[in-house]
């Protein structure tokens, strides 16, 4: 029998039913399936924040895996669903512009329309499509069924987009970003990705880091947390590659609580200009 | 080896070690199960919710399945725990009235009380019945065991039930009902079957339907959410097949916090009474 | 293909996608792996508490179960990260006194540090080597690698230990102990083992117990919750094998809002004694 694996991403909670009637659909078609939660707590309807957090855990899985993404506000309207094969994995979400985020913009090596209506549960309900369409489609997929007996290619440029929060400000003196979320540790991310941050060093070699946010000024990017004293502010850089704000020890959220959408300003300063701070 | 799949639905929350402990005991006798949690944050000891969840969740599960489902307020005492065999489905749970209400009080093909300790962990603990009892015997079913080794049948008269809200009013004229619970999204959970407002709207051909709760009156049923303006009321079949409250895009029970067993009215209008008001 | 279990105990919650991550790199390494939760919920870097969750659950596993367990305040500096053989058991994680806690201080068979860095994944982030350090290793060691390819052993007494509170007071008339914490029950934990009132017991046979806490006190034993009446206090043996207080069908947790490090005085009074209070 065929291996395989399929994770679920969703906005469903762990506390109804819905995840564990997903699983049993997929068992139902494919009983050697491996499936593994990457998570249920996306917010409520919140696509572009699925859709980041799909992007930052696909790439550990094996290749061939099954990425099923259900943040879907537009459920039973004519919203379409759709499959892709981006960099040897296998997607199947709604097409609400999570999986262009997701994948950074990077196109797909291909994407169909899922309309293989044979496919489906019968009769099709109108609030949970997770269940009924995408649920035995992913089983299906993860047994090995082709991508192109689901429907029709679509290009990539056809799929629906939404808007993200990129820097405001870029240039060879300074960036201008912000913060976007807070993880599980209360640990604040940017949308400055390491990239940016790389090529303001380079534009100022020898240079020293310095980031402000509301009322705080963090010197220089620390290797690790507890690289700094106890309840002291560290700038790092993520698990997902961006430059992310914390206390050693401490929650930043909790002692930032209006962080969300907060301004943080990034320059390089030569150290004769430190000294004179 | 033998497959098989066991799925666990309790109030045992996900902080503590419970439910992993649970899995190790059944992973110990059955190495190959593939475990399935269905919810493990029912309110504490609410029999009445778990059964209810399990009951929207246990059909779409291969046939086979065994159903596992703690929610124990009487752990220690004499209550009974029963196995069965419901709809090629196979259970296991305190003889507390959790498994009628999942069976909707459809009677089960074969009960027995579960009696064979040679199956428990010994010393059998007062107070976590789940590991002792409840998941060695739910391991021997899922690797094959005839339920029947397990103990003496019992006959479904027998079992113990308890009480569940159904609709204080139905008749030719309207439904009342009410609010009995909401979901990850503050979607409104009400007691008000699809069946019943079927039969109300063939006494009424061409009438709208109008329901009335708290200061709230919808027109009409939806058939998904966004077909209605964001932050509107919508009411529509939600995935358990019962009559749902909502708000497109936003959580009911935010909106409406004291809606626990708040009364629904449905009624249906002829088209020239509703141009009257 | 050699079968596993690999346990994964974290204080990553279930929100971020961090705990997904973890099993989509297991999974590459070892596709046949079982992978069981048994906490993501640890009270963020939170040791002894991880340490103690561990210690509850590793047991009811099969032998032969690697347990991994990241609560790492330290990740990304010079603490060393261990894996051990304890019971039949393997274990991995961060050396900062979390196993000797799980192993309530017994010695292990085997200890290395865990240094193969041909293993990892690279490059090495320095706030994620859960992703990048254990879980590979992890997933080697259940498809049977050995645990001396990983690194040079080390002795049980060069552990990094970390300070538990124990009973204040422990003679031959009274424990002096405190409530430790609370299961997601509200039922309240404490520091007093089993072991250590039977041995109580044993200097006072006939007498009768009397647990105080707060302004409440408890007289005697039961043996499960529902012992005594709807919403009254029960002390009795956990699944911890510790004394817990609790209320039956209530949540002592919300009852006594500052449990937290209260002290409990557990004495045994002969029946004169007590028929005079």
């Amino acid at each position: 029998m065929m291996m395989g694996i399929v994770t679920l991403t969703t906005d469903f909670g762990t506390t109804d039913e819905y995840v564990g009637v997903i699983k049993g659909v997929i068992l139902r078609i494919h009983s050697g399936v491996t499936l593994v939660d990457i998570s249920h707590l996306v917010a409520p309807q919140a696509v572009a924040e699925g859709g980041q957090l799909l992007g930052s855990a696909f790439g550990w899985f094996p290749q061939g895996t099954v990425h099923m993404a259900v943040v879907d506000p537009g459920v039973g309207s004519e919203r379409a669903i759709i499959a892709a094969r981006h960099s040897g994995h296998t997607f199947i979400a709604p097409d609400n512009g999570l999986l262009p985020i997701a994948w950074a913009e990077s196109p797909p090596d291909a994407i169909v329309h899922v309309q293989n209506s044979r496919l489906f549960l019968h009769p099709v309900s109108n609030t949970f499509h997770g269940r009924d369409i995408m649920a035995p489609v992913a089983a299906h997929l993860s047994a090995g069924m082709d991508m192109h007996e689901l429907g029709p290619a679509v290009a990539f440029s056809q799929l629906q987009r939404i808007e993200m929060t990129s820097p405001d400000r870029v240039d060879a003196s300074e960036i201008i970003g912000q913060i976007v979320g807070a993880d599980h540790f209360g640990n604040l991310r940017t949308n400055i990705d390491v990239d940016l941050l790389h090529r303001l060093q380079r534009h100022h070699p020898g240079a020293a880091m310095a980031i402000m946010f509301g009322p705080y000024r963090i010197l220089g990017l620390s290797i690790f947390y507890s690289q700094v004293e106890p309840d002291c502010w560290v700038a790092l850089i993520g698990s997902r590659n961006q430059l992310e704000l914390a206390l050693n020890g401490a929650s930043a959220a909790e002692r930032l609580p209006e962080f969300k959408g907060m301004p943080v300003r990034v320059v390089l300063q030569s150290q004769s200009s430190m000294d004179i701070e």
